[in-house]
């Protein structure tokens, strides 16, 4: 998973990528490897006060600008839809084709697609992009590109078979900072740090290690083996 | 699951709130439990006869209302979409926050999530609104509420498991009585008032009693003992 | 299954009513069943060549139109939604419905439901519109119909179980025309024509026949046995 | 299902044939049929009292042969295994291929796989003979024989999906006089007659009818169309 | 689920118990909730050196004696099963029966039934005996008794859902020396400690508490509300 | 999966390695990978007339010595169970164990654990013995190892997903040939011979290569990434 050049993440949320993979994306980018972000919310229901409502929009912006660097992301290709309204739809669909034709990543990760409403339906365009982005169509959207595998984190739910942990002993730290990056989240859920910093402990654990991140690889397109 | 103060039903169709758990309803309302309904279909495609279509919408609110007084309902906040036309979307997402945080419900019942397109649409969002209700975050939508727990009912597919059966062989007259007071739909779908008998019948036979209403517990947001 | 007068195909795309059932529908075509299909995607996104982007959507008619003949549809229903614009809402419910009312056919025909995004959407409100078209409601639909069965075939995921194998080792060379008519759409997904060839081999070994299609009749709405 | 001319019911324990299809072979036996009854276990756990501990299989003997009279059971072929000892093994398996061979029957009906512990196991072996059976081997159990279907009934746990209903308004009265002819075991579980009615009454209110009994056929044989 | 007299664990190996639930455990026995194990593997297996082989047994009895007083056990009835032959047959499930009727509890603990294999037999038998114990049959097991509630923990897998997370904070301590008295597994599975560490301060974070053991409350039998 | 130095087949029937991975066991030992197989059955019941009942066991020996040869396998480790016989108990599991820990395979391949029950009984102790052998305990089986990956085959039921597709063109006129050398099981399903091809000929369709042998990777112990 980390011997590739280029890797693409497709979420939801700001802070979804954090949760979900940021000491994995911190080791890739130590490691030299290209990793761009595609993410559908601008994060505009995420304020803890109503007299944030207004400004939580550009507040989130910031967090995700320092995440961006915290992390090493070099493209954070961030659209505008709210948090409760991303779409499974056309439109989201070719952003997601366009995403990979163009950052030609070896390996994409997604949300888990026994999720939370707006994550399962970047998961399923994902999922279906990660596919047919290899196909001889739609060549407007980019010459065809097939990514080597797709991998799905998680961020609220556990996932229910794990075919891969990263150890990211090194770089929880990295992860936990991004994290309180994203401040304005952090008293939205409550527990969000503790959770997180729960999970790596655990998945660590399974692993033999001491902090890890779980994923699942999909298998809507095997590997072939010549 | 009744020994509290204030229910929420979350359903689609006039009609369905007393299919899944008229006689639940009827039992808390009975209680003094305090039972308020959000409903987001018309009902303007269950004409059973050309002659009515037009009418439709207003016979079916008129015959809602008359549920209201029969089953002792709160609240009944309904909405005007489609029968075919209820989407899992911002807005709908919204209207079960809102609602949520508005009537602050112990206890949220709603469509169970393998079932008929618009049903899944409700059990979707309203599933994602019972636990994202308890955040800090959409304050527009109200303060923060968690109710304890969500429970699925049963319409039109049989509910795979069932955690929960209420006796309600005291108020299956009246879920009789609201249901017939749905006399337009009672044509619509042939032998309705029968499929509401046997189920009743049946779920009682499951619990010993004379009849019964079956329930599934969700169990996305686990009970925390302290 | 071949013991009806007539039958509905409601797909996605044009090329799926060939790779799911050509050879089915060739065999009933020529026992003298009627056999109609619904299609909603105009194939706008199947241009190989960026030079055809333009021109796509004619092709794809005149492919589509050259299909019908060597199949034997009567009527070709198709709309023009976009290849990945296909949503399940009110108004393609209500097409579903329409059709049903509108053919009368004993056996309805659909994409699988664990599939491809848009190919789920078409899964979902066909399958509940075989199953409401019967209801006495939105008569301005056309008059209640009640078909005998639904059928899932096999387009790109294989199907997880299979309850009828069809021999069509006499209509695989119509169903290898039909998808030759197809042309544009062979240099799309690599190797389509052998992944044709080798489903209907490997369908047909199972049935100790020469080539098969395989198909999962829906169980939403048992046999009634009386 | 009704259009054959031999079936062939693999069940647990006395009782289970009438519970999961007791109206089924009554209608079964009253249009000619010949329907044989393959059973494992003795019935020796159900005693109500201690006192009946010792007498409890020579009760259920002769329940059984009561009931055999009632429904029109040709042969009743009774084994000797105790309630809760009922193995998958190669002797039980064994019995299922031979009474395939020995009673060629078109229909095959058996315990759902997803059931108490006993049920699972009969269930689990006779899914495997029932496809085996026709194969060309073990010919000391028979010569092969193709049964056209296989059936699952309920008895404990409801199916989670079914594919056939069968109207036995005309035979609850024989079911249920079946059932009170296994006299000592309507108080071992409390409330089962009742159980019965409920379950006859809302299969045969999802049926339209007054009375029925559910079935989920099996595919892993799928029925070949040639 | 803390507000019972009498609590019954069944499971299958000397530590099972501990990794499983020893926290909640002590949290019942600390609070005078008389708690009982059924256990049916002696260790046989577990010598982490070749020399340990004859011991092995008799240091697990001498290690589990020890658990047995950390923990406040009442009755450990353990039996001499090989940890690898722990079989799902009338003697194992008579023992489940015995024992549910012998210690009256109100809540039943075991394995989860998608686990390793002689776990997966103890959670099958122990379910339906759950279930069967409250019939009135086989009394020479005793009289009839009705459980309220069964519960699987995890101690390999994590439980695909999760219905109740107990709050174990106050008594990690003792759930790790617990573990630590049956030293001779710490060096079995590597890293044991840390995967129970790890498990409990990730469930904890999910409860808004230090350190937690979840559960998942069985549905076979639902809760009837009078 | 092809760059390892050992791999391991554990599975039922005299033919199961054939029919699942003939073609990959071919191009494993072709590279010099050291191919080694556990059988459980001796093949008893394949007697396709009664004449051929006493000399079946000797026959198929005969034949599956001829098939070692064939596809190069080093050491065949054939046990003696009856063909309908193969427990899932103590005895078979140690015998995984131990053969893990002695032949030290990189990969491990057995059934697919939905299938016929046999093969399900080896697929669940193969499951557990793959992750288990890697524990300091049953030292008597030999040292610890730990397989880097099991992999399940398809012999009757087709996988519902895989992860792997091994192009076999090279090599599917040995794996013909291999079952051609189990001559006396050819006639026993009908049509085998074509069932091969047809899998083989669609799976490498779905690789984009002549022919292919399909694979799921099991995910029990996950990949770790240091």
């Amino acid at each position: 998973m980390l011997n590739i050049e280029r890797a693409l993440v497709i979420c939801a949320h700001p802070d979804d990528e954090v949760l979900g993979l940021g000491g994995t994306i911190k080791r890739m980018t130590a490691a030299g490897i290209e990793v761009n972000v595609v993410m559908f919310a601008n994060g505009n229901e995420g304020y803890p006060t109503l007299a944030e409502k207004d400004s939580i929009v550009e507040t989130r912006r910031n967090e995700r600008e320092a995440v961006q660097k915290i992390l090493g992301i070099s493209h954070f290709e961030a659209y505008d839809y709210g948090d409760y309204a991303i779409p499974a739809n056309e439109v989201t669909y070719k952003i997601c084709m366009k995403a990979i034709r163009a950052y030609r990543p070896q390996a994409v990760f997604t949300h888990y697609w026994r999720e939370y409403n707006t994550h399962k339906a970047v998961a399923s365009i994902a999922t279906d992009a990660f596919w047919q982005a290899g196909w001889t169509c739609s060549l407007e959207l980019g010459d065809p590109w097939k990514p080597e595998a797709l991998y799905y984190f998680e961020v609220i739910e556990l996932l229910h078979q794990i075919s891969h942990i990263v150890d990211i002993s090194d770089t929880l730290e990295a992860k936990l900072e991004a994290m309180k990056a994203y401040a304005s989240q952090c008293s939205v859920v409550p527990g969000a740090l503790r959770q997180l910093e729960g999970k790596a402990f655990m998945r660590g654990a399974q692993a033999g290690v001491n902090y890890g991140e779980a994923f699942l690889k999909n298998t809507d397109r095997p590997e072939i083996i010549l």
